[in-house]
């Protein structure tokens, strides 16, 4: 990690910079993938299949003698460790339903909104090094109380066979979703986007994955379809005082290193004195991890920073607009409310990172690479439509006529102003 | 108006279908504006003016002088018609507010989301054949009430003048808007997006605009800024039953079709004798438009459909899922909540779409082209995000800690176990 100490705030900009990544090259191949999948449906999947994860599949579809093989191979610990995980991440979104409001804005003039769930939804699960049952549930939870009507869930087979981590079908059915389709990469998001003979289309794409998955999410976007949120690599921000254990800092460090080697991880802190201690227990922790040498990529990245005081470490953080904050201090609760850019924020030495990742109960899809300045995680929010709906009454409708009038006949609306004058004429 | 009468439900969809637009082949042009403003700043944006909007602009910046002008120039009336405007849309907004709801998902483990504002926004408003001042209350109003700290205003001179339609300057002052520039189309999108020596750079673009502002927009949104939602023409869909007049039905008809010539209006009916009526109706109120011209051509992409009752119609417009729902019935409750996809909905005979333009309190920057199957309209929740928070107690942890190990283990995720385990051992 490199470590910066007492930089001056003009610095901090170029400090708090993100790696830069390669411009993916691959938006030619992606756009290739997404046209033949358009034109060749299920056939152009299948082909995939055999040419990127080497298997012959013979349905794309997952059956039900799939799914209940898969109940039988997760553990009865790993079961209810993901039956309670649903539990909490339920309440934590049905905690996110908005009651209706209905409010006369004037004498007559009741406004209101409603929300909706999208109808069809597709979630996208991508193989790769990690089983990520964890986001089955991030995703399908809220979609599920949402109310969306068709929840599709997409994932690719493991290399070179014709299976599915049992975890996942597993927590799937688990979250009552009912269709799973095995298919992975570009291909999967245009099966989402445009449909085939056995997947149907989707109205909005949920899902992390690899370059190909998001730049295809990105073009799919473009013609018209919604998607959760724009992707980057994960990443992690701690802010710690004299109080922190550095064994637990290192510990979360490394929990968001090992995720890939373009991660970042950050540590502010007004205590020069932690460094050192966080810097010895990072090596005596590195060494035990099994993804050792993702980690260490992940560390190249990263950095130290000391500051002169705990409000120079949030200005600074709020610059850098966190994916993870983690607020390793004495008194966190009084840092609350002067976050203006994160993703998700933990408080106190005992709220690691990893929690939210599984189990607390709130979303593990977070906005990254400097998006949690404009952009939320996902919610129930994303899965729904907020309609809003007004009712005038006759004597509504006298209130606010001649409002309505005088503003269109300013913008050069006669129609719009014809509108209301015609029901007037009728009062 | 096309007339379609009883159409079999699989022709429902083709008839839904928006008028093709031609995909604008000006994505390269779009390009080299955001370029040379990226590069050239004030100078480009100068430059632009004296070719698009000819007319030497001297300051890009709004002087507090042009301000007081506006003020003095906007008739008494029509500015408190705009403050009673402004009070609606307020109340309705405020509503809006999410209450913080903290909850424990388990002994000892809280979790509570905050809305917290997006800090620097642009507002785009568009020059053209009408000041569009009601946008800037519907953009404003939900930007001042999320706290935004950061709020610019863009919008063109009039064509070959150096000036600011007064409507539109008076209401960005009475929004609070302190900073206005003087830009228009894709290199104002483009001001906002990159910043400039004078218009400081945002990180959320708002804002209607021709085919140059919305290919901007995009392509900014493909660069990671955010932008309010995908645009697409003006429509409306009215249902009517046999109680519905067919005077307003036809000046709601043209108030939408008076927007644009690539607006589309759909009347869906149950009652066969209405088309004719409506038919005579819109002839008659067509005759006295200012802008006939433009609402013509509208009226050649519209339909006419009747079908075999009120579900029927409320199932076709689902599938069509508008940007405006009027439903011209009797009883329009009794339909709220099976419309699972419109922008805003206007209930009954005495709300035409127009109060909702300007005053009624609800948003009128609504999702188009279909769109609203997936997108909300403009709302308060376009100015935040909400970020999640966790804190758990020793105890939460311990309670949690098991399952959290469990599952991280079983996705492979080593480092994410062992932040939890560390704290775990010093419990």
């Amino acid at each position: 990690m490199k470590i910066f100490k007492y930089p001056e705030q003009k610095q901090w900009k170029k400090i708090a910079r993100r790696p830069l990544h390669k411009a993916a090259k691959i938006e030619k191949q992606v756009r290739k993938i997404l046209d033949r999948v358009r034109s060749k449906g299920d056939k152009a999947l299948l082909r995939y299949a055999k040419q990127f994860d080497e298997v012959d599949i013979s349905s794309l579809e997952v059956t039900p003698q799939e799914i209940s093989a898969a109940h039988q191979s997760v553990s009865g610990e790993l079961q209810s460790a993901i039956l309670q995980a649903k539990k909490n991440i339920e309440s934590f979104h049905l905690s996110q339903q908005e009651n209706i409001s209905r409010i006369e804005t004037m004498p007559g003039v009741s406004c209101w909104r409603r929300s909706v769930a999208i109808e069809k939804v597709g979630l996208y699960i991508p193989g790769g090094t990690a089983p990520l049952f964890s986001t089955v549930l991030m995703l399908a939870i809220p979609a599920r109380i949402a109310g969306c009507s068709e929840i599709i869930l997409v994932t690719p087979v493991k290399k070179g066979s014709n299976t599915i981590d049992p975890a996942i079908l597993f927590t799937a059915s688990l979250c009552g979703i009912e269709k799973i389709f095995k298919s992975g990469g570009a291909q999967a998001i245009a099966a989402l986007a445009y449909g085939t003979e056995t997947i149907p289309p989707v109205q909005k794409i949920f899902g992390p994955g690899n370059q190909y998955v998001t730049i295809a999410k990105q073009l799919i976007q473009q013609e018209g379809l919604a998607i959760d949120m724009p992707a980057g690599p994960s990443e992690m921000l701690v802010i710690a005082d004299e109080t922190a254990d550095p064994e637990f800092i290192a510990a979360d460090l490394l929990s968001q290193a090992e995720h890939g080697p373009d991660s970042q991880v950050l540590l502010l802190t007004n205590d020069e004195f932690l460094l050192d201690k966080v810097g010895a227990q990072l090596e005596s922790q590195l060494n035990k991890l099994p993804r050792k040498a993702i980690a260490i990529k992940a560390l190249e990245n990263s950095r130290m920073i000391v500051l002169r005081n705990i409000e120079d470490c949030l200005a600074f953080s709020n610059l850098y607009a966190p994916e993870h904050l983690i607020l390793a201090v004495k008194d966190p609760l009084l840092l609350e409310n002067k976050i203006s850019s994160a993703g998700s924020v933990f408080l106190g030495h005992y709220s690691p990172e990893s929690v939210g990742d599984y189990a607390s109960g709130t979303n593990h899809t977070l906005p990254t690479n400097g998006f949690a300045a404009m952009y939320s995680g996902v919610s129930l929010d994303s899965f729904v439509k907020k309609i809003s709906f007004q009712q005038l009454t006759t004597g509504g409708l006298r209130n606010i006529a001649r409002i309505v009038e005088v503003m269109a006949e300013a913008e050069g609306l006669q129609a719009h102003k014809n509108a209301v004058t015609v029901r007037l004429n009728k009062l």
